[in-house]
């Protein structure tokens, strides 16, 4: 005897989420076993009922909250509100990423979420990527900057360099966010990299 | 804008989860929206369904599956079978102890799950664990031998010198794990008290 099967069913799924192994799922589920009772529930019913409720706002394909069932996803809160500024576009990987941005409040422009990055290296281009509904949008002629926030990593900085090459052309305005030192880093500690950012992106004071 | 409220939801019920911080609760929901959608909804499944299937064994309190909805819990698999040892319990503190136990290999007998330890600290004595349950069962005659597996922390412990001392007088032997080094570890790096119950507990070989 090991797991009644329930229970190894509900430990197989859960181990299949990212960062939970064997041990922590069966410490989920045990706790599934023991918590509230309406908690366990609400959790399976929110869980349930996720991806009726979320879909993708189709301008910008970041997260929207689906009003309606087998309704088209309405635009999402950002791109519905005109008191944003709507001649900025920030460019994003993927709708965490946009979040991110939101709550740093420094941002109060429209988004554009690419769903990924170009990455030769497993086959993806840019036309796996939401760029052409970007150009559309860069083609209203409304935007005058796009403000390219894909990560700093090689994959984000191929796609960046790419989305200028396109962009420019149509006469707008392409920035990249700042690489340098994270708040409270120490340069002791920090990869070369960074710190060659840091010092090449320098700004007097 | 932050999340979605669907989305909000459901990071705060995950990150209500033992080990799953505010960033884990996101990472997951993100998991969970861009996900194969019949795995998630056959995760929501296994959870909503799960306190309906499992029950506790109404002989040794470990988890058994419930055949039947609104039917008493059956037996589980151990207190079933006959083939195993019918005159030794193993007594632990919580049913994912017995799993841990059973995966040894090591133990043919029976289990008593006590559901926690004694803690005067946290007001719990031995009522409210399942020693009255324990006790009876003894009574019965035919078990000869407790093996008390609960863990070796001060609570633990407590709790089995509690139990040897009202199982002795009903002339069952009570006997306790072997605490020691564990397999693997190094001695350079043990803690002084597992060291010294390694020493204390040394066997001619």
């Amino acid at each position: 005897m090991t797991y009644p099967a329930p229970l190894a069913r509900l430990i197989q799924e859960l181990s299949k989420l990212p960062g939970i192994g064997e041990k922590s799922a069966a410490r989920l589920a045990f706790h599934l076993l023991k918590g509230n009772l309406d908690d366990v529930a609400s959790l399976a019913d929110s869980i349930g009922k996720l991806r009726e409720q979320i879909g993708l706002c189709p301008q910008c394909f970041g997260f929207s909250e689906l009003v309606a069932q087998n309704g088209d996803p309405p635009l999402c809160s950002v791109c519905r509100n005109l008191q944003r500024e709507q001649d900025k576009i920030c460019v994003v990987e993927e709708p965490g990423d946009l979040i991110a941005v939101e709550k740093s409040q420094e941002f109060k422009g429209l988004y554009h979420v690419l769903h990924g990055t170009i990455s030769p290296l497993d086959g993806i281009g840019p036309d796996a990527l939401r760029i052409k509904e970007l150009l559309e949008r860069l083609r209203h002629g409304s935007i005058r900057e796009v403000i390219v926030a894909t990560n700093p990593t090689m994959d984000g900085e191929a796609t960046a360099l790419y989305l200028s090459k396109v962009i420019k052309p149509l006469g707008v305005v392409v920035t990249r966010i700042a690489r340098g030192m994270p708040m409270g880093g120490d340069l002791e500690y920090i990869d070369v990299v960074t710190l060659g950012k840091a010092l090449e992106g320098r700004r007097e004071i």
